[in-house]
């Protein structure tokens, strides 16, 4: 049987500013990531979002961020290991204080944090130590075949393998950045097989054609609009009519 | 046995700010409250300051604050008791995933949080449901025979009620206000001889000389300079003396 | 010739986060009230909004609030007066930086620190001796009849007197409070009678009858969604059409 | 007549935190650099530090820096050079508000971005055209020979050139970084030595024995605690003892 998570970002509203449509997306997921207070959210925010989860059974994962509320964590920071293990804890320990079971599914690092640590052995290994030092069975959440997989190999904690339906890859298994025109994928067909390609095969074809070998795990959705939403929709159904079976990790 | 519990402030610095002599003070207590990033701290700040209190093998608890870190959580907020409960899960929350147990001693509200909900029941229900949420074994320390400590009941947690060694009461159990002159005794001696009258008779002299009851589960001292250290260490060697047991709530 | 100001609440998005239909808005009012980082906004939508504003060629005021991004600066907060004024001072300072000739028009207390301000004759004097301070020609907007007219009459800075066409008043001159069923008028045609009479008479009939006098230099509107462009459009007709002359302060 | 100025970092306590010793530092400086709100200080704290700095006549300068108060401006964030001059013209508009004369005598960029702008074109520029949006004729002290210099000349704005006298300089121009053993003078007779060699002789002497040209605009030094108090002391006699005339630049 083959089967796919399928995770969102939520709860990325902040006092009187509301973001994105999360009654709508977290009927079409199977885990989230919440986003804790550093860089979106706040504790009114976590308290409704993780209502919200519970009530829709699927996995509840905290979304930890560098803090800058006005750059949405999307900006790099310098910071030491020790300080962004620090804030993995804290943000962690937050939002599971708002869940009924005092345990969270996952933790998935966000933006610029996410980013940089695909990128960064020792800051993936301070992110993973943070994750084992909360909850030695907390899976995080990595990009495919990146520093912060090997990472939580290496600190000793569960690790889902997280795939892009919706980006282009380079030869080296990185995404195309979004700078450059053909990072996105906008079609929902497109992204649909996209998916069942790396999810039926476990490899890519990156954009010069080669193949390259990824591990999928769960697959990252979005639901900031309408058109995000319609994509969501037809992959989850195209992934069913392919008998992929949705599953939280 | 007559026993008693020392509890302190931990915890204040921030960034690249100092405050209190933690180190010290940690000696001299049987429990700690550890402020939680909203008020005064920061993630580093905390991490280092449970490890510290570990070590020492004291009580930690979380020391929720509003989020006014420029006021030092002393300023007056109006939040709804809704905002107020989601804010204490926070910062619990943040705090508990520093421990290694994962276990908390107890929480204090910090400030003026500590002091309005001493004086409004719906507000110390908030705070009490928050504790309950995230552990409804933890217990709150709470002004002896403020609403905090009825609300404490009601909800269904322990309650420590908390006496100042150092500050004067009024005639209907209420703490001298600062503004006043008479509001803090600052004799090394006089502090122990007023703490001393608490624990033994279970009530105190007011300022007007009427005896009130009172219940001291716990006594607040602080360590934030050398002066305050030697109240602290005066008053742990008079209880000493007067086979009064050192012992955390 | 009988004249009225039209202000409207600007640039209150921040970050990743939009609110407010900005450049609706900007093309039906003479002035505006651009929030400064505290309760709302960052450097970023300043520059923008104001860069809008000086293209309107709407007077540009300076919006100051309470320093509670989460709380909007609604949640009332207990500072000195000291405090608010330098908090005053800050925001205007920072406001004006952005503009080109590095004069404002006035300045608008936002939130809680407007009603507030509104009953406290203290706080007003410290919120009109920031803007003295930074500008002693710049005006202050302040609800008609409040105490802080008094106090910009004490300190001796212009002020402009404000009402609400969309509410009703209490027979002493204050507002309805919102959590009151009659507090709010939705109805276009209501409300643009409402500021006729206000504007025409320098005098309101309250919920009970009564008519009470008013100076009425500018009327507040909103521009957060359709129902509100509608109703400042519909006002703004009327007003022409009843030969009042729509004109910044 | 050779002279130079002497400039200290001041006001950078931040609520009940208390940092550096303003009221010493500042009798034996000619300028000072007053933090705003981003990476330290607060309202409270630029109001009084300016009044100080009035009262001892010192040229005022604002010291701008990121939005990291937990870091104290000192790690390197990714911003758009878009967004640091947006950050620059609000912190330097909400000092300006703070003087009685509305002007201020230049503008020092703090800690990490004074750093990145020293090597960075493109970010110092932007901070150069913030300064000169806010007032064409306000300096920017920057490293000597660095980048921030290149850029001042292209915008159009003076530019006071820094040295620093308690730090060895690479043959390159550039100082010794931190993380290295030789990377600061401590010893406050050679610190004399070696700022009296860069003002008279407008070069230094690098680590490697090689002398490199320098221009020596202004001296940076430090008022944290009582030996860097001393090692002032003693470099303003120095220099006075050399008929080095001490003066704002």
């Amino acid at each position: 049987m083959t089967q796919i998570d399928m995770n969102s970002d939520l709860g990325e509203s902040f006092g009187r500013y509301s973001l994105g449509k999360d009654k709508e997306i977290i009927q079409l997921v199977t885990s989230v990531n919440i986003a804790c207070g550093f860089h979106a959210s706040d504790p009114d925010v976590m308290a409704k979002t993780v209502a919200l989860a519970e009530e829709a059974g699927v996995g509840i994962g905290a979304h930890p961020g560098y803090h800058d509320l006005q750059g949405f964590g999307r900006r790099n920071m310098n910071l030491t290991p020790e300080e962004v293990k620090n804030l993995v804890i804290y943000q962690v320990g937050a939002l599971q204080g708002f869940t009924s079971s005092k345990k969270l599914h996952h933790v998935k690092p966000h933006g610029a944090l996410y980013n940089m640590a695909a990128k960064d052995y020792d800051l993936s290994v301070a992110i993973c130590k943070a994750i084992k030092f909360v909850d030695p069975n907390l899976p995080i959440y990595a990009l495919a075949g990146s520093e912060t997989v090997r990472a939580a190999q290496a600190v000793g904690i569960p690790c889902a393998q997280e795939v892009f339906g919706d980006r282009n890859y380079l030869p080296d298994g990185n995404l195309v950045p979004r700078s450059e025109a053909n990072a996105v994928i906008t079609d929902p067909i497109e992204v649909a097989a996209h998916v069942i390609e790396m999810v039926e095969t476990q490899s890519v074809t990156a954009i010069d054609g080669s193949i390259i070998p990824l591990k999928a795990d769960s697959v990252c959705v979005h639901g900031d609009n309408a058109a995000a939403l319609a994509i969501v929709a037809n992959l989850r159904k195209t992934l069913q009519n392919n008998k992929i079976v949705l599953q939280a990790f």
